[in-house]
């Protein structure tokens, strides 16, 4: 039985104690900590099967007993309390990106040297079902060599003016996901980016210094061709979509509606659109991801993901971001880690 | 190159001097004859590339050139028009159905026996890309052993009631399609018809004698069950789809949509509906028909449908029309020929 | 909180006690009853946070506590230890049939006279996203008048021989579930029903006395007309399938694959075939079933489904396996209660 | 009656020539030049209904009786019988591209200064029932304002490296159909292409100094941005898929299959590949091109396509190239007229 700690109890913390506490057979959250843990919050906890609640997250550092750290607290908190965690010898699982600040994510990886600790950044979409059958058809070899892959993700709303103002721009707030997918389809490592975007769904992002709306081309390891787009507004829901093409065929897979009926009328023959957010559409691969995450510390099996995997994605936003803003192709060897 | 003559200029006799025309490279039409054949048909039909048109369809029985009749004149004349095209030693393809009445259909048996002519009876759907799509799969062993087959064919809207009331009922003049394409999909005979029926469109067809809905249930001879069902309106266009069912597998088709978009919004992901009647929807399988007739004569091949396939459907709708006024299943050895 | 006792603890009674462990907020499970309860089920239903197990399903009717049963024992018990549970006032939510024989129902329907009790069949596809989204999309207007209904339910492989000669015969065991679905869809009565069938995938189902395909047509007491096919063996999967079409349009649903990918290769463009069986496609269902039930006791609301909803499906069963082995429609009217 | 005269008898000659034999009204075809012109060609063109046939195309430059040139000789001689043509005051319909040099267009182009004659490129694509479906959606205001734009083209299988070494490369010979699909969708103009390629399909693709896969990324006129990418190996047949996404909305269109039967077995759900190639997939749409412009002379309407939309293909073409070999964004303003 895997003891675990839970730094940070907002939307995903919640998420992550709802899914251990009825999902993982093998993992009991001993405390849950956030500096604005209230009554309500403390008394849920509880109710789901938590031992513990507390203000103070040292507390979870500090308790011997605790094997691993979820670390689902506001961004700008995830590298330092990364480093506190590892120096207490405990297993992390770190919501991303692990930070904006490539020095930053240096000294979790300086950190995590000579340990032998798990290291897992929270790239949910890996473990959607439907995204991993893609993935697994590619290893299987049903599409032989890969050529081209095509990835869309499109918000079915664009967030505040005030949370885009400190996402850290479109490239490393929302892409990011789509900068792990293709690594994660390919098992190559990106060697180029170029960006095109452009302001069209809402003026005060591109006030805010932001854009809504980017195709990216990427030129990856292996030689394949990739390229992604993005939009902060799709009115149909949310648009998460993948297609790789190989020399032996082609694996796609489709957005996820609500439920699958077809209502045929005088408008035409409609299905449901796609579920509306991240929560609904990968509510499942949250509960597989930590799953995994706790086998892997139980069976002392490599995790899923390492460090390195919550680094690169990091890597390829700035890139994409400097392409964006100065109109040039930029090599992933420009961005020195 | 077969030398046609055609009986009867309305909607369907143009449909076939077009696809002749324009579609048949070893047909040529010496002569269109329709009782009500005007200036303005004639024009047309000469331009079309046909030699000659008349008001007689002797003229056409009578000339030694033709060797082939098609005759697209009202039902009633169907039957005496092809005793007297067969006597005058032509090939015949007769529009659906050959008679409502079986003994005027014997008569046409009678007239072909001892005679080299080929007879066919235009069941076009049998040529139709997609259900013939279906019964190649059978015939390549793709579904093994047949055991259920599911037919439904819905029209975007009834006929007036004038039409009704002289078209024989729903079983002889709609569903006599769908007798057919079981007889094609099976290679069967059907040995028992039991019809559920109900007037659900609108009460003047059951004031007419007749019924808009029905659900007939089929034992065939090789053991397969099979059902059967139509309406009179289906407000989403012309619904035509067949689905096989057997020890290896399934082959269904689908319906054909006016083009193959697919657009996404609010209100959902929506295609188009089917194409809206008939002439669309089957165009090309007409084409596909004369041209197979036109086929067969030339290259002296035995027809892909003959008298027989013309009788068979006639004598299950008498069969359905039977168990859907007495309410009982009705075997097939009941009806007489 | 509502306090549940579970009577059978096989593999449906497990499924429900996962589904009330780890997804019902407001039931608990105080007692588990098997007769055959061994150290490793008690101790499997413990981690689950089950209070306490037993053989003797009395402890729980005896119980004061307990407030609601599910009855999960074998299907030749259900009737009696519903009348026991009833007696001893208990909500009771019992596993489908209530029994084979109208006789024993009657008893159950008695007991429950007079009495404020929730009785809840387990008819679990009412509870299905995509089937409910079906009956939603009736219930708010989309098709209009209903005019056909057509459900397909074709299981992966039939079971042993054992199981079939006691299993009251395909339309007692498995198409059951369709003749709920058809009351379900339509909320209303079957009239008649005819039934064909025939043995075609093993002859054995036939020397034990039953068929192995079937289908069934249903007059509606709204005038509806219905249609139903099973089939032992599919060879692509679990198909379960609906379609309801009314004078406004058509609502059908579709089956689930293990995943939605698409792979295109030179064999054509390929989806995942059905999941393989219930456990799998309805898992989702049985977990919302029994919410609905708990919940139904909480809030004191009618629930979804009553006795006579146990009831009607065994009646109509009773009917097409009489119009199976007389080869006649047989009117509900018959079937005596 | 619009007379017509066709340079050029291969494969494409021979199409249009069927197209406007078969299935234009209004257009009659006098004569067809080719300089291998054959006993066997001549005998098929005067089956067809062409009154003449000669090896000299001037022929038909100098017959007054001549009102339309369709140019369907190779490619090098595009421009110069584009120029001769309409200096004979004919109405030219060329094949793609006019010319890969920009001064050759330049002399087609003086040349149509001050006459009023139609001057139509083939770009058949426009045509396609589905593709011109998608851009009717736009123009009617489904999606909203134009944000993404999505071409995949993909042919079944390479050329020979013969065809490659003269083909002027794949952006001039493959992808400049997306070029004018993506002007066509969008109504505006590209202002900047960026290239990523690669050759994965043949090596010896390479060796003649082309690519055989690219991704290329457009800025729009309008502010949208848009991807296209090609590959010369598509195994599971010949790919062809728009995707258009706004403010309102996305459209799509799908491959087109021989059939569109659905096969349910062991191995999933499979429904045929798309059509293998151009002819097939696009044989409607020829014949649709050709009647437009025959209808666009009789009824001396604007052509849907003028000199500048078969100009400016070519200039993206030259664009993309040299992003491909250069390794950076080109704008549009580089390419000089």
């Amino acid at each position: 039985m895997v003891k675990v700690g839970i730094i940070g109890a907002g939307r995903i913390g919640k998420l992550h104690i709802t899914s251990i506490c009825t999902r993982v057979r093998n993992g009991v959250i001993k405390t849950v900590a956030d500096p604005f843990m209230n009554e309500e919050t403390a008394a849920w906890a509880e109710s789901m099967g938590v031992q513990h609640t507390t203000t103070d997250y040292k507390e979870i550092l500090n308790d011997p007993e605790i094997d691993a750290v979820l670390i689902c607290s506001s961004t700008d908190t995830h590298s330092s309390i990364s480093v506190e965690a590892i120096n207490a010898g405990k297993h992390v699982f770190c919501e991303k990106p692990i930070d904006h600040d490539l020095a930053k994510i240096k000294e979790v990886v300086k950190a995590l040297e000579g340990k032998d600790l798990k290291y897992m950044v929270g790239f949910n979409r890996r473990f959607d079902t439907h995204h991993a059958a893609v993935r697994q058809a590619i290893v299987d070899g049903k599409i032989g060599n890969m050529e081209l892959v095509k990835i869309s993700s499109r918000d079915p709303e664009p967030p505040s003016i005030e949370y885009v103002k400190g996402s850290g721009g479109i490239f490393m707030d929302m892409m990011i996901h789509d900068f792990d997918m293709v690594r994660f389809l390919t098992g190559a490592d990106v060697e180029e980016v170029y960006t095109i975007s452009n302001v069209l769904v809402d003026p005060a992002i591109g006030e805010a210094g932001d854009v809504d709306t980017a195709i990216v081309s990427l030129k990856m390891s292996n030689g394949a061709l990739a390229v992604i787009d993005n939009s902060r507004r799709s009115v149909y829901g949310y648009d998460q979509r993948l297609e790789v093409f190989g020399s032996k065929g082609m694996v796609q897979d489709q957005n996820v509606g609500a439920n699958n009926t077809i209502i045929s009328n005088e408008n035409g023959v409609t299905t449901e659109k796609p579920v509306n957010f991240f929560l609904e559409r990968y509510l499942d691969a949250y509960a597989k991801e930590i799953t995994s995450f706790i086998d892997c510390i139980e069976n002392n099996t490599p995790a899923p993901m390492d460090v390195w995997d919550g680094l690169k994605p990091v890597m390829i936003a700035q890139a994409a971001t400097i392409s964006s803003k100065e109109g040039r192709p930029v090599k992933m060897s420009e961005i020195k880690f």
